[in-house]
């Protein structure tokens, strides 16, 4: 049995489709996928009373997991499981309860195992709340395991979690 | 009336304490201070099921927000209103469900209103997890307004939100 | 007496002569100045012998240099001396002996006194060699004091060094 | 013919004196190498005229540099060439002419290929100059061909410039 063969943009598709069933945190948080390219991806999430302080601003972490979370979905975007390396965030200004906060990464730089992702973080009224610059790490396995060899009977591609040397943190990462 | 002069440690316990309370994200995430000190925190979080992924390893932003967290219990140690305006993390190796992470933040410079804090996610074994370096920033007000001058009154230490020039991320940075 | 209004545009290539004028450290590695705008700076940079290692790639500290000049050229175009806090460099590609580096800085975020500027060093040929992200820190004084004020007689503007809280570390950050 | 065995000790003094004679930028700058260990150095630069600008403040490229060549001697004391993937420096207070900067590397982590180093830049009095964080990346190759498996005769450890994906930035990363 052969696999489909899957332009980029399905690809894309499907493998976000496959992070995001398997990801409770992002589903958690409310966060959700508005559009994903290879390389690419955007992602939104509304500022709940739950995520902010006492002065009604999001908290930075739940500012970076939006960001980390475009991150995932943009490298993992070509079927290649991908993590995190190391990730640079900049705080400009508040997002206050109530704004919609929206994550866009691009692609800036991908040449053997490692790439470089810039994600911008905005509200909807276009302020950026936030700058986010993330190294990524490709890793052993596939997101969708087979798709693209038509090899997914037997499940060798998934990745076992003892050769991943660098680390794993990123929700598409990881086929279930 | 004035209020009691304290000496840094208990300047230190003090701010700390009053950060807890106001802050429901770290108690939401079972985030424990273990200890303060002027310019140090060592906060401790366990990798909960839904901090995971299906490998079971946390995910990068949850281990993010720990040392988010400790940074900000450290720089606000002064009761001097300190935000967040950059962060770099580095991820090392994956934490697992069940493992309790502890993030350990010190101070590496502080000069008129920027800071530098190293923060170091280890687990209980002892295994590195993540480098964080984050840069402070000190904003108006106290995180307990009038502690230090005995003008908590009026409560005109409040810091004003239109004030903040950077941004607001931290927990610690507003009192409520 | 009052000095002549100039521009953005204007005010931009004068403070860029202005530096440029200054500088030993540009002007001993061969750096060009080609276009300056607000908040934008376009310089070029050959590599030569004495820049490279035996492999004939050249040395990450001039790329750094280079990419550091071009932000330096970018966020004092306001005519407002302003200074790196901190930096982000990340090594894409190497850069041979003989290619001519470009580095391009463009402005992300200008709020208060800290900016953001994005710096990418491409060869010639549209290699991408490096992305450097700088943070920029307004201190006191303007480049070429009193040009915007018409007071440049008792020059009065010319920033005090112990004014500097955070550092001076670029060329254009100090009126001479 | 087989080459003798080294401690480790022993190895890391051998690397840094061949990346030392190969090396003109650093001979160039006045650098000196103080100390090596395995993961660890500690260099030093005079600030000179010519690395000042109008301020008498040493240029964050010559502080850069100084900080990647500790970088370098460190990641490199295992005889295993190794690169800067990503570097990140905050720039804490001026340093000025005819002042003695020391900046001492010291390894963090070390996992499969990549590293991470927190390098201080210091003056001889004390104060801080600078803090830098590099990542590094062991690409194919030993520094001193063949040291450690006596198979010197051939030179076939010498890296192939193609085969570097990352880059090649540092001095100590390739033997002539």
């Amino acid at each position: 049995m052969t696999a489909p063969h899957l332009d980029p943009q399905a690809l894309a598709d499907a493998v976000a489709q496959a992070m995001r069933s398997r990801d409770r945190t992002s589903q958690g948080l409310g966060i959700q996928i508005l559009s994903v390219k290879p390389g690419y991806a955007l992602v939104a999430m509304p500022v709940r009373a739950d995520m902010v302080n006492s002065h009604r601003t999001c908290h930075g972490g739940f500012i970076f997991t939006l960001a980390d979370c475009a991150f995932a979905y943009a490298c993992n975007s070509y079927n290649q499981n991908t993590v995190a390396s190391s990730c640079n965030i900049d705080f400009l200004a508040p997002a206050l309860e109530g704004e919609l906060l929206e994550a866009e990464a691009v692609e800036r730089s991908l040449a053997g195992r490692t790439g470089v992702y810039d994600i911008t973080v905005r509200t909807r009224s276009g302020k950026t709340v936030s700058l986010f610059r993330g190294k990524s790490y490709r890793i052993k396995g596939e997101v969708i395991a087979g798709l693209q060899e038509g090899a997914a009977e037997n499940g060798h591609c998934r990745p076992d979690p003892q050769s991943i040397a660098l680390t794993v943190t990123m929700a598409g990462s990881s086929p279930s």
